[in-house]
């Protein structure tokens, strides 16, 4: 399904539409429109129609979109419609709290494997997890054949993280360390980091 | 600084410009240019000229950007040349990631409470905060002039969070629910979804 050249902005915005159907699908919608789903995420429904048709045809004009179908669609489109095992590296805070955290096996993501550098931590439990040694890293994560990692480690630890996952096979990284990771152009990165929204934020304030 | 009508887009690019100069700036890097922080950050150098270009004149042409200057100026254009006073929502495994984060204050964003409407955690420490009743929430932010929030409570009680911080006159939230919130038209709203992230990569992946 992957569609060579449609633009990482249109893709960026796929998961959001997905997001959105299936909270009204958690809410007993079965039928929505473009216009419907614009008003729901602050985006035009011109710009929603076109997205979608990068892709295929998903609804009738007049009628909208059947909700479960285009879930579904969705899914097939953005490879979740399978499971996707994962790696975690870093056991603090953060760590703790994503370790826990519902949100992604409810989506098909699966934290498999917790790793950590510091001694005192190793061994230790995490939730269902034992922190295992970043020294472990490279050939559980080559054993297991992951390719999904989540990086929660300080920032001056991350780029070298980011080189043990990539040697690891690791091919998609989500980045919680705020500092850019370099990294060969088939590994992807997303960064979430909360200064960045908020300081889009402050700009409209008085 | 309010510059009417720039495109949002262009805004949201903004922090991220001021992350990789602080990045620099930390490494003592003290000159770059549109070329040398494109590739820190994969876009564009033409991108990075036309949007800055938006906002005034901060480099020569042959001579680059001066990194503590460009700093400065992109500081306040976001308004983060102050202190913003936050309040914090929900005071579980992610509250408390949250309120311990360092990152927030380095970038002059302060918690100065923290609420949850749990009566086993209100009362309790966090950090250095106690937990408050969230029946005090809006008082207590009126009574305080904070307009900026951070929510992380279950995605079935982010709206109704959302309905008392807008009665408080908070007129910014970065939400971490995965869910979207109907806010008035003057009150900014930033999502933080991992799995949204997550999937934007999957895309790409066998």
């Amino acid at each position: 399904m992957d569609q060579i050249g449609i633009p990482d902005i249109i893709v960026g915005r796929l998961p959001r539409y997905l997001r959105a159907l299936q909270n009204m699908a958690s809410e007993g919608i079965n039928k929505t429109s473009s216009q419907e789903l614009g008003n729901y995420l602050g985006i035009s429904a011109a710009q929603i129609r076109k997205d979608l048709s990068q892709f295929g045809e998903f609804g009738k004009q007049g009628t909208g979109y059947t909700v479960p179908y285009l879930i579904e669609e969705l899914q097939k489109i953005l490879k979740v419609d399978r499971v996707w095992d994962m790696v975690l590296v870093g056991a603090g805070d953060l760590g703790h709290a994503i370790a826990r955290y519902q949100g992604f096996k409810d989506c098909g993501f699966i934290i498999q494997m917790v790793f950590d550098s510091d001694p005192a931590k190793i061994g230790n439990s995490l939730g269902s997890f034992v922190i295992q040694d970043i020294s472990q890293l490279v050939p559980s994560i080559q054993a297991a054949k992951i390719v999904v990692a989540m990086v929660t480690v300080p920032p001056q630890a991350a780029q070298s993280v980011a080189d043990l996952l990539i040697k690891a096979g690791i091919k998609a990284i989500l980045n919680y360390a705020p500092v850019t990771l370099n990294v060969p152009t088939d590994v992807h990165v997303q960064h979430i980091d909360p200064v960045i929204h908020l300081q889009r934020m402050t700009y409209y304030l008085d």
